[in-house]
Order: structure tokens, then C-alpha cells, then sequence
């Protein structure tokens, strides 16, 4: 086995991008993530997408990738987990790199949603979830997210408003990232202000259609240290699934997925979770955001808001989170989520994270979810020298 | 690294199944695979499927597979390759255990196309191609065959008849096989009879809705020695990419990916040509079954349908090809199809081909395509001893 190293990063600005195909978007991460790493070639391409299949009519993503990258030839593996494609991707080309199949390995993540209607995501969405038992009753992914978060605030006696400030931290931070989606800031009462998509979620609780695309590349530490930049070690990637009905499981406010994946990695970085300097997790809505910091084991089950709210997650907080916006800021076009965390924690790592840097970022950590958690992932970045 | 070996296999009949979902086909040929082998519990599974997001809005199929079978928690990677998704998963299987990643693997390859029209899937089948440069022109898959036939004919004087062959050996395979969707004998005469879907390609050329699943059980050699059944070796696994639009590669006639994989997958198993006693092969149409084993480099260009004609291809023939019936007779259904040739080739390997039982097998090569040859896998398997 081989020790791991990021080697190159590079992302689109995520948002409506109209004037920018499916093929542009990954040319242009793609081509930026090659220049950084100061390199060609590469022996694969894996890609990371969620909805081409419905929104863009177009399968088949590995080869069309490797081909507009003019990499045509070379082996390419298109996986898909919903909305953590894009870390299922980077996961399947760390172990590539990581057992000895391959040297040089891109990690190509992308989604183009805006130039479909806001109803055809939503049903797309919901291809995530189970079409016989759950997608049938006409729910969407936003009334799932607003149902866990009454029985969150049911069962811990927890408000609204402390869940919600998961949101005005987001976009804190996405304000001062060039790349990101929404770059205004919020407050509480503009949350509150804003209509119920699924009573009691708020529009401003949940992000939105958006385009992007991001790519890195790995290749052996060894081989890293020839490069010109400063390669970043991947010191876990762990992947696990749950039970993937929600009213299936023991307890639908602890997904079981990012628990699992979560313990592995820890184990396999042979990190405590003290030692993590940066976070990045899946606000996909402020909930989920909440419930991710408890699943990872950042915080006791219920008291995830209130430790947003004493101010943990700011960048000098005890544990900076989301650093460049998360989901909700930053944006979340989904296949390329995954990516789009992983580069910013590159970042972090390498001291490139602008107005948004986190002093002394040693271990940074990125968790995306699939669907309501039936899929999750865990990885953990390091430059421990 | 390791020698990794089949140690179960299980499929469905393939049909229009109109009593079975989705998650039925998946749960009847994984139990199936997991009984063979006698074992209950695994470590990973690897899914491949073309079109569930479009035919049964259903996505995420690694996290849902998964809890179908009960196997809820462990990681489950979902990959697509168009018409070549389960050779990919298989693949990325084989690598898993190969390198050390995993030592109980499964695969699940599966497809539900009959739920949907003609035209749907048709549609959806050429979310294969490019959307933007290919798909735009109102093409059909169809279509494509039938300009690489019609090209094929003229540029090496061919007549019609003697591609069509290619049909009429695959339904007499088929016939024999209880798993097949067509068990009934056609003749040259039924073929030129039967209507053009697009000039001169006839209905009886080529493959048509199927419902199915395949699935098989990968562990480390040393581990299958010490189960129920004789274990059968991966002795190569390769897949390769070409140029995504046909237009601009050098011959359309020749699919680069096909070349390349066969390659690689003769080199990894130190094996001749000569030496391969069965083949499945990718006959989607009668032109594409004759043009891939010209790829493989079993005939030269321009006499893959002479071959078939003089007999070569048949169960007792020079070299025994799609001995279950191919894709045109077994069926193909999409994702399924590249672990249907495995399992198929295992069946051979360990005498359990019934009727189309070649003698003395001892090694056995599968060939699948993903889309119009944008993409590639060629496999070998063999009990050597």
C-alpha cells in the first residue's frame, strides 16, 4: 500500500452558469486542476456526477469525459451515489492510487442543474430516494429535510432560529469566496422571512439549483514530492451506506452512514477528532448540516445548533466549518460537491484560502451524504510533513 | 497482488418480466450467486446499470441494492458505462480484490427496460452518444448500426447475408438456453423478411427490450480453494475508452477501445489468442458481433462474417462464440449484460452449460462495448489448474 497525495486542484465558479455546457464545466476544472499540478497526463479518469442522465439526457460520462480532455484511450470509471458522487468518485481514485493500480489519477466531479425548471430537480431529486415506497407519496427532498427537522427540534427541545444559524454562517463565509454561488450575507430574520418551502423549512435553509464542476489529482506521495507544489496527504477515505428507507431505521436523526464512515476513517488516519483543524460537511440543508457535526462525533446528539451558535464553527472558531460557504453558500451541484469540499481543504492545507484562511490547518476533514443519508463519506487531508 | 477467483454466479431469465421490479431482478440473481458460492455475508458490492435513473427514476442503486439484500452499512459503488455498465462494475471488482482492497465481493449487474415504450428507450438509449453533436440528429443506436453495416459491406465487398449469420448462430445458442429471451430458431429467409428498422438494418439483426439480472461472487483465490465449489480464475481484466464521437476517429470500422482492451487483457494473462476456447462477445446487431471479433483480433478486418459463415463460431466450431446466445439471443439487458457473458463463461468453465456445452473449455474471454465502442472491457477466465 501507498501513501496518497493530492497533487493539483481546481474548480468553476458554482451558480446559474448559462452560457457553460456539462463539457465546459469539466474542461475547465479539469484543465485548471492539470496546469496546478503541473502535468499532461494521466493513467484514469474517475467521474463523479448525479443527475447528467435526466438533466442532460447524457450517460456514458467516463468516456465523454476522457475524450473532451483529449485523454481519449485511457480507462474512466463514471460512479454515482446521488449527491456524494463526486466523493465516491475521489474515494474509488484514492484506492486506485492507494493499492497499486494506478499512478497518476484525475478526479473529475460535475453538475449542470440550472438549465433545467426548479420542479424537473425536484422530481430528479428524488430519484435518490426509493421510487416505490417513498418517492410514490409525492414528497421532496426539501419536505424530507423539513420533517427531520420538527422531530429534531420535537425530540431535543431545540429552536428553529439555532438550527437556522447553520445558514447565516454559510453565507458569512461564502461572502468572502470567489467561487461560491451566494455571496451575500443573511441574518436570522431574513431566514425567517423567507417562505416555507416545507413547513418549517425555510427557503433560506436549503440550497438551490447550481452549476460547477471540480477536479483534483492524486498520484503517490513519493511520486508528489517531485512535483512542483506542496502535495497534501490523503490520510483516510471511507465510505459506508444505512438502511436506505429513513422510516426503516432505529433512529432517523442518526445516519448510521456518515457514523460508520466516519469511525473508519478516524481509524484509518490514526487522527483523534481533536486533531482536525477544518471540517467541511453536507449543509445540503441547515439540519442536515447540524446532524452531520453530531454524526461525525464533533458534538453530543442534540446540542449541534447550540454549538453553532457559541460560535465553534466560525473561521477562528474552535472548529472552522464549512470555510468557504458549504453547501448552502458555496453552492451544492451535487456530483461535484464532493470535489468542490476537498479542494477547499486543499487550500486550507496549503494556506490558499484567502480572506477565508484558517490559521495553522494541519487535518482537514470533508463529509458528504447521499440522498438522506443511505450513502456517506468521510476523508481526511494532511500535511503532517 | 493477489489471483482473485469466481467462486459464485446466479442470473435471472431474461425477458419482458412484468411481474418482477427492479429490486426483485437484483435480489433473485444475488441470492442465486450468494447460494452458489455458500456464502451470506460480503464485504462490498459493486452495481452496474445503464438506464434506472430514466426508466425507474430510480438513482443511488449501490446504497439500494445493498439494503435489499440485507447487506445495509457496507460500502456499495454504483458505475455506468452504457451497455457495458456490469463489465465495469466487474471490473472495478476484480481490481477491489486484486490489490488487496476487499476479500468478498459481489457484482450485480442489472437492467429493467420492458416497463417503458420502444420509443422511451430508444430515446434513453442514445443518452450513450453525445447530446450535443450525435444525439441532436435525431439518430437512433439502430441507426448507427446500420450506417456501420452499410459502410462495412461496401468497403470490403460483403454481402448482407453473411453478417446476418451472426444472428441466425445466436438464436440457435439461445435455443438451447433456459435463461435466453429468444428460443426460437430463425433462418436467413425470417431475417430478410422481418422489417428494416433503418436501412438495410433488419428487426431480426438486432437486440431489443430485456429485463434481467446477473450477479457473481469475486474473493482471493487462496480464500475460494477452501469453498464448496471449483473456483474459476480471473486471469485478466482490462478496459479502455476511443474518441467519443465516431466522426472523428481514424476508422469507424475499427473500435480502438475494444483494440486496446484486448491488448491489455492478453498481456495480463500471459495468453494467446489460440488459447481461448470460448468467447462472449458484443453483438448488440449482427455488424457490431462482427466487428468486435475483429477487434479482439480473433479474424482479420473484413472477414469477421466469412468467419461466421464457415462455421467457426459454432458450438463445435474453431472458436465457440456468445455460446449461450449473445445479446441477440440470451438478450440484453443493458447493465446485466457484461456479467451475464461472466457468468455464462464460468457455466462453460465448469461444465455447467448444459446443451451448449463446449468441450475441454479452459479458458474463456467476455467482450463488451459501451455505447458505439466509446467504451470497452475484455475479460478473461480460466481454470488452468
Amino acid at each position: 500500500m501507498r501513501r496518497v497525495a493530492v497533487v493539483g486542484v481546481g474548480c468553476t465558479k458554482v451558480g446559474e452558469l448559462w452560457d457553460k455546457s456539462l463539457k465546459d464545466l469539466v474542461v475547465e476544472s479539469a484543465t485548471k486542476a492539470l496546469d496546478d499540478a503541473g502535468i499532461d497526463n494521466i493513467d484514469v479518469v474517475y467521474v463523479g456526477n448525479a443527475l447528467a442522465q435526466i438533466l442532460q439526457n447524457q450517460s456514458n460520462l467516463g468516456s465523454l469525459v476522457a475524450d473532451c480532455l483529449g485523454f481519449e484511450g485511457i480507462p474512466a470509471i463514471s460512479v454515482e451515489a446521488a449527491d456524494a458522487s463526486g466523493s465516491l468518485a475521489f474515494h474509488e481514485a484514492y484506492k486506485a492510487v492507494k493499492f497499486g493500480w494506478a499512478d497518476k489519477v484525475l478526479v473529475v466531479g460535475v453538475e449542470k442543474m440550472s438549465d433545467s425548471s426548479s420542479e424537473e430537480v425536484s422530481k430528479a431529486l428524488m430519484t435518490f430516494e426509493d421510487q416505490d415506497y417513498v418517492a410514490f407519496t409525492g414528497i421532496t427532498q426539501a419536505g424530507i429535510h423539513a420533517l427531520l427537522l420538527k422531530f429534531y427540534m420535537e425530540k431535543f427541545g431545540v429552536k428553529h432560529e439555532d438550527i437556522a444559524m447553520f445558514a447565516v454562517e454559510a453565507h458569512k463565509k461564502a461572502s468572502k469566496n470567489p467561487y461560491a454561488q451566494f455571496r451575500n450575507l443573511i441574518k436570522l430574520e431574513d431566514i425567517f422571512r423567507s417562505p416555507v418551502v416545507a413547513d418549517p423549512l425555510r427557503l433560506l435553509e436549503h440550497t438551490t439549483l447550481a452549476d460547477g464542476s471540480a477536479s483534483l489529482i492524486l498520484c503517490p506521495l513519493e511520486e508528489a514530492k517531485k512535483l512542483k507544489l506542496q502535495p497534501i496527504e490523503v490520510l483516510a477515505s471511507s465510505t459506508a451506506t444505512d438502511r436506505f428507507f429513513l422510516h426503516e431505521r432505529a433512529d432517523m436523526l442518526t445516519f448510521n452512514s456518515t457514523v460508520k464512515a466516519a469511525e473508519k476513517a478516524f481509524k484509518e488516519a490514526k487522527i483523534s477528532r481533536d486533531q482536525i483543524d477544518v471540517v467541511e460537511t453536507h449543509d445540503s440543508s441547515t439540519i442536515l448540516g447540524v446532524i452531520s457535526l453530531e454524526d461525525l462525533g464533533f458534538v453530543e446528539k442534540g446540542k449541534g445548533a447550540n454549538f453553532v451558535v457559541e460560535g465553534n464553527i466560525t473561521i477562528d472558531g474552535r472548529l472552522p466549518t464549512n470555510t468557504m460557504g458549504g453547501l448552502k453558500g458555496r453552492g451544492h451541484p451535487l456530483g461535484a460537491t464532493g470535489v468542490y469540499q476537498l479542494v477547499e481543504v486543499v487550500w486550507q492545507l496549503r494556506g490558499e484560502a484567502g480572506e477565508n484562511q484558517v490559521k495553522n490547518v494541519k487535518v482537514g476533514l470533508t463529509h458528504t451524504v447521499g440522498g438522506v443519508g443511505s450513502f456517506a463519506s468521510v476523508n481526511i487531508l494532511g500535511c503532517l510533513g
